[in-house]
């Protein structure tokens, strides 16, 4: 904590910064924009700054000009309540965040939120906060990064050659994700995945002694990592020889162990949680400007030391010298860099919508029953072929979710085709990291579970719906129709909360052509999830003609019509579909049936398609699901009826437990005549 | 593999069976259950047969007439798919589980559901099936016992005194739940927990090595277990020294990794994820009776075996003695003796409501402004000094939820009045472990997390809901009103799928008076979990006469009544009751408020009441909440208004936030108003 050079000496003098002072320039705009928002967390930032000076201006390939540049290193700040250590770092080397930005930091419509949100900022490349997932995202784009490089790469042209580099802290350490994302990284090998750990043995609630006694680098040696340990945080020189050794890795993910003190600098709140989440204070900042020995004012960075941090000419060679290789490689490998650069920018091939839509008018003409994850499997047979960006996996329920095709090949071959990843059972880590290859671009990513444990994964799919990031969710199981296995695994509440996840799109095929129209939306919908639902059981086939197979891409629409304006509408999705066809038929000419496979996507229609689907004025209305009832009132209102689920489900054959539960035609059937 | 004894004799001679007989019968009663119904998963049991045969018939303590008795070891079934394993063990020990139970494995209405329920099946201590909450629900059981025995052992009196065991498969210990609760158990030193590992090298999706290559023993070394390697689980002599060796640990929870070889005694199956999930089918069955030389029929289990396996004479003499020494600890201690009787039949202390409601009429009285989670704070300091009971802490956000109270003292320590948890960062294993606790017995038990991280120990909430076991999960930061952090720590949907967890109740007070109302409420409700949902920034008091303070627990009530039949009704939660008694204020006398902290409760409420606070006719209705707007339409219907959320919040202070998302007095006004 010793000042680093003679205070005597002017700053802005100062021709030769020290690696002290470029660290300092870290702390005090973190410090200063914290104070400013009277919100935030120093202590961190303050923690780590000597370890992202060393890393930032002597390692990470980056271009500052250009946040985009498709052979970049990654960076990722898992820790992310310490999102003004990226912001300072971003603004220092030269990216698009002026300081005008840094001193708003917190304020609405300012590029720098209170945690790294990759929609709102150049250079951030996810949005963490919720910890641990900045970790998993890691591994995901470390595995992108490895199978980009199966695939691309050729002899001398190394096209697709980066590092992933993460920094976390103990909560995400303590979260159940990183278990989850370690052990596959290490299985996985991912030797360019450098991740450090910000070691300051303090969370939220103090000193960790108390809850959080974890040997942690035997626990990532149990992994298969490669452990850097005992390097002093705020020694560039043993950081450099950490980076350096790291750098040499060759088959397993690296973890530099850095010890640091939270809010390194601060005469009364370093080492302690006082530092951790809430301004120093006018005084205490006072303090360590004299302790660290910078005079210069809030916001204020000396000329030298703006110099010294900015990455900007440097990141042109580096960008200029890959722009050199991949033009050498283009004009070896036309079609290999055509076909590289389509991925980078996620466009579909030129023939997807064609091909997908020849393929649904065929499954209509076929008129097949099968159960709807079998139209998924069917689906992903289909449509793999043409996309070799779709990479995807099962959290160890591949043979239940059907989500292996027969161009399936495990990405721990070193096969230039490797598409599949057998997740294991780690379903948060899996959302996690398919966020991951999502944004690292290239891919496609698809996973899969069943319903009830999109539980587990939840907030991981919450953050792809947030970030707007592409991933495409298999849920088979999907209701007490699963049977058996029992309540555990039968999902009641799980369609609703799904749906509810803002930018959420949520598909409930009622069969094999549904099915796959979900499947061609989700791999269509670019800017966020698409969680495909699917059934265990058979599910009939529905007579529709071209329009009608045409309208359901539009979430919603009418299969069966009723002779002239209706009298009462049955709206069902999945499953229930084929229950409200044989009631409608039951209950004659008045009644339509509307399919609704995405409510999300049916209600973004504009208003005259959602009033000729459901005219306002027809209030007699049932809406049949074997899922939360209540979610329908919003389309039934208090006046019309719900054939839906209002408790758990039980262990029982699935055909039991529909009769059991009340999901029969008789029941549609007084269900709508209960109606008047 | 070799038969176990000789061919010739034949089996209902047999005096003195074998230990391989013994576990044969569990072997052969779960390969036949679950051919019978044609679903199930035979492999696990067949696998883990000898090591539950050396446990149960020889280390076990329990008594089969008595599964409720206090003092009982827990054993657990984590890896929950291999329910026929714990059906077997209890027919065959003597609970009241008969064999035409076992006859209806899976069947509706059957005491043997898919997965093990603990309200369905004597002898069940938790349900299981989601993978690695069995795991985390021993844990809290084990610190409960260790919790009671401090409490209440004195010198020569142990009466609390046994052991957890849990049995768990390599599917838990991928998941990230078994990390967050194993770290924690280590710290504990819960050395009175065992968990056993079904190191199989099989998961669904084949053999492990391709997705699971952790070196456990070293992981689990790293969390400070104790940990006993390379134990044949089909050598009883092995596991026999295992389990020895497990019973000497002091201070540190045991793991025996034992090697098994999942389907053992099948042919073709034994080894392979064939028999993980499926019946073995009819003629693999016969190949495998003659394997193991098992010539009985199905659900045939000789006399020697079954007298063998009948435990309720020792477990007779095992409860008899723990109840002489407990007679006489209650002779000598007899108020300790009716406390601890008062704790583990949950029975609150008498003077509890009574004083609760004065708590209540003061805080009405008083009128103070605070935020609700300053006012949850409160009520913890009101109840908790009556309620020893009361145990739990935050998930690293002490600071943040106010979980603290000044009687807290660390579980840590050895006092016996240890009652506060520092979880650390582990929302997931904190609310299962809860889970353990209440199942226990003995405690009530509370945890706490922002609102928007109810995602990661989301399955757990369901599962006490599904179980019917009592916690109390307090949320805070409950809205947008949070601000900087942003949209990644702003729950927008979290309330409403909350909400439609079956059995779960959500309260979200609007001021302090509800909010103590919420904490009586969730601390009575001792058959399901209470989900506390409170904010960041201050809430108004709401002026109410002893009537609507009453009607607090009615879950709605009218706040502020119209003059005559209701106009218009607003309909708001938490901090947006304040904007509807404002926005009423300013529409006029025929505007109803109704404050609605839980809509669960309100729902369960008679017709007369209900239909008291939102007369049927009355249509004009807005509903307020930062939260879904969807969810509302269940109460404002189709004609109704909603000021609510549709998407993502964002990040600024939280009063920003209201105006930019709408939340103001106009607002409401206006969309009362647009009603016509």
């Amino acid at each position: 904590m010793a000042a680093s050079r003679n205070a005597s000496q002017p700053a802005d003098a100062m021709t030769e910064p020290t690696r002290r002072d470029l660290a300092n320039a870290i702390r005090f705009l973190a410090i200063d924009a914290v104070q400013a928002a009277n919100s935030g967390h120093p202590g961190m930032p303050m923690g780590m700054a000597d370890i992202a000076e060393v890393l930032w201006r002597g390692h990470l390939r980056h271009n500052p000009a250009n946040p985009k540049w498709l052979n970049r290193d990654r960076f990722l700040l898992s820790n992310g309540h310490g999102s003004m250590l990226q912001y300072a770092l971003l603004h220092l080397s030269g990216y698009d965040l002026p300081i005008e930005e840094l001193k708003n930091f917190r304020q609405l419509g300012s590029k720098t939120p209170g945690h790294p949100e990759n929609f709102m900022t150049p250079g951030v490349e996810t949005t963490t906060g919720p910890l641990g997932q900045g970790l998993a995202n890691a591994v995901g784009m470390a595995l992108a990064e490895r199978l980009l490089a199966q695939r691309f790469n050729r002899e001398g042209f190394d096209i697709v050659d980066h590092r992933t580099w993460v920094f976390f802290g103990d909560g995400c350490l303590m979260e159940g994700i990183s278990h989850e994302v370690a052990s596959l990284a290490g299985t996985w090998g991912l030797n360019k995945l450098i991740a450090v750990w910000d070691d300051n043995g303090i969370s939220i609630d103090g000193e960790v002694d108390g809850w959080f006694t974890d040997d942690t680098p035997k626990r990532f040696e149990a992994y298969g990592w490669k452990v850097i340990r005992n390097v002093d945080g705020h020694d560039p020189v043993q950081i450099e020889a950490a980076i350096t050794n790291a750098l040499t890795s060759r088959d397993k993910p690296v973890l530099i162990c850095a010890r640091t003190q939270i809010g390194y600098g601060s005469p009364n709140k370093a080492g302690s949680e006082s530092s951790h989440g809430a301004p120093l204070g006018k005084d205490e900042i006072a303090l360590t400007r004299e302790a660290l020995d910078w005079s210069h004012g809030p916001f204020e960075i000396p000329q030298a030391i703006a110099k010294a941090w900015d990455g900007r000419e440097a990141g042109e060679r580096l960008e200029g010298a890959w722009q050199d290789l991949f033009d050498a490689y283009t004009a070896k490998y036309p079609e290999l860099s055509a076909e590289f650069q389509r991925r980078m920018v996620c466009k579909l091939p030129e023939d997807f919508a064609a091909a997908a839509d020849a393929y649904i008018a065929k499954l209509q003409a076929e008129g097949k029953t099968v159960a709807s994850r079998k139209a998924s499997q069917m689906a992903i047979e289909a449509f793999a072929p043409l996309l070799p960006e779709l990479v995807g996996g099962s959290a160890d329920l591949a043979g239940s979710n059907l989500t292996l095709w027969s161009g399936s090949k495990s990405v721990t071959t070193d096969s230039a085709n490797a598409n599949y990843v057998y997740y294991g059972v780690r379903e948060f880590g899996m959302t996690a990291i398919s966020n991951g290859m999502a944004l690292h671009g290239g891919f496609i990513p698809y996973d899969a579970t069943f319903l009830v444990f999109s539980d587990y994964a939840r907030n991981a799919v919450r953050m792809s719906a947030l970030m707007g990031s592409q991933a495409v969710h298999v849920y088979t199981h999907d209701s007490i129709g699963l049977g058996e296995d029992g309540p555990t695994h039968q999902p009641i509440e799980h369609l609703a909360s799904l749906r509810y996840i803002p930018q959420n799109h949520v598909w409930r095929p009622c069969d094999a052509v549904e099915s796959a129209v979900a499947w061609k939306a989700g791999i269509q919908r670019m800017d966020g999830p698409s969680c495909l639902v699917f059934s265990r059981q058979n599910l009939a086939h529905q007579p529709r003609d071209a329009r009608q197979v045409a309208d359901i891409a539009r979430g919603g629409y009418i299969l069966r019509d009723s002779k002239g304006t209706p009298d009462c509408i049955l709206i069902a999705t999945g499953s229930e579909v084929e229950l409200a066809m044989q009631a409608a038929a039951e209950l004659g000419d008045g009644v339509r049936v509307v399919s609704m496979p995405c409510c999300e996507v049916f209600d973004a229609q504009d208003l005259v398609y959602r009033e000729a689907v459901l005219p306002k004025d027809v209030r007699k209305r049932v809406a049949v699901e074997a899922g939360t009832a209540d979610y329908w009132r919003k389309y039934v209102g208090l006046d019309g009826a719900i054939v839906g689920m209002t408790g758990f489900g039980a262990s029982a054959p699935g055909d039991v437990l529909f009769k059991h539960f009340g999901f029969t035609v008789d029941a549609v059937v007084s269900a709508a005549r209960s109606l008047g």
